[in-house]
């Protein structure tokens, strides 16, 4: 399960799912569903995760899952509440976190640029695309809060842990910034993401690392 | 002159200007006609700095700046038009770098927070909101990199200038998006700024330093 969608979070399979159904035609609808479902989750994942939210159609996330718009809005809803149920950081966040804090700067550094390769956009940048905006995007917000600062705060040692955890969530949401912003064919069509973490993870390191 | 606004861009009063009026009446015409447009200009700059281009209507700077939508229109053309006469960062730019490189690390986080609570909003962080859209807001994106990233590498000695200036643009606008993820209130919300400068500076002086 290496695929891109996979990686970018993991959605508990709830709605549409559960009843049983006892006829085999009622079991073959109910697969037959669940593959709508599960194309629409990736279909809407993926055009989340490429380009902001107001750029994003129901008509081409229903394109792309091979779908009508109509089911969609019957399965979901709304477009914020379908954003809402896709979008979340924990998958990314648990591949982020997963090094011993001593070297964790460097894994920070070399993972979002993995990330951002397999998932052709990046993991957290949608955060930001979410200021300023006051409707449901405002529970993304609060989602990477919970999902990716204070989850690191918890695992620091030190003074300021909070603080610093949310200046290395900047640096990481910088780091995806200027690599859309200046290299969008990706972090190696000039320097290798080795380079890269020559370059960017002392910073992240001595946050992490609270001297 | 050391307003909210003026701060943000110094664009060429060149619309509107120049002719000459010989009778008063048409001097006084023009001097209204000027004010018309710097009120259109503040109000413009105001909506933008302050939210994501897509919020942005029209309609809420001609009722900010006192004058018909219609008038907006007739003067700047259309909202992109609008927001590309309006938006630039050589302001920004001008007080950001004003250090020598020895303390420019610092300066550049302590200018930040200063610029972002006299502007009320982050000075660089809407060329982020312009990711992956693809209309005439590439254009900002191009004059960012010339504006603030291509001037601080050609400020920089040293290897790799050019990926350290990228790699510092991006810790700035992670600077910016943290605090408005984090800290709405304002970065002494918790933290004074000498303390943010503390913790976040040494990562950027040390891409300036190029060590």
């Amino acid at each position: 399960m290496s695929s891109t969608e996979d990686s970018l979070t993991a959605v508990p399979a709830t709605a549409g799912a559960g009843t049983g159904g006892e006829a085999s035609g009622e079991a073959a609808a109910e697969t037959a569903a669940e593959t709508g479902r599960e194309a629409i989750v990736r279909a809407a994942r993926r055009a989340f995760t490429l380009r902001p939210y107001a750029e994003v159609t129901m008509r081409g996330i229903a394109a792309d899952a091979g779908v009508s718009p109509s089911l969609i809005v019957k399965r979901f809803g709304s477009k914020e509440a379908l954003f809402n149920t896709v979008v979340d950081f924990r998958a990314a966040a648990d591949e982020l976190f997963a090094a011993p804090r001593p070297g964790l700067g460097r894994h920070l550094v070399l993972t979002m640029v993995d990330l951002r390769d397999r998932l052709r956009g990046d993991p957290l940048l949608r955060v930001v695309f979410s200021l300023g905006i006051e409707d449901e995007r405002t529970l993304l917000r609060a989602r990477f809060r919970e999902q990716v600062t204070d989850r690191l705060a918890t695992s620091l040692t030190g003074p300021d842990a909070q603080l610093r955890a949310e200046l290395i969530a900047g640096q990481l949401l910088g780091l995806g910034a200027t690599l859309s912003l200046h290299r969008p064919d990706g972090a190696g069509s000039h320097a290798g993401p080795e380079r890269l973490a020559d370059l960017y993870a002392p910073g992240l390191q001595r946050l992490i690392d609270g001297a």
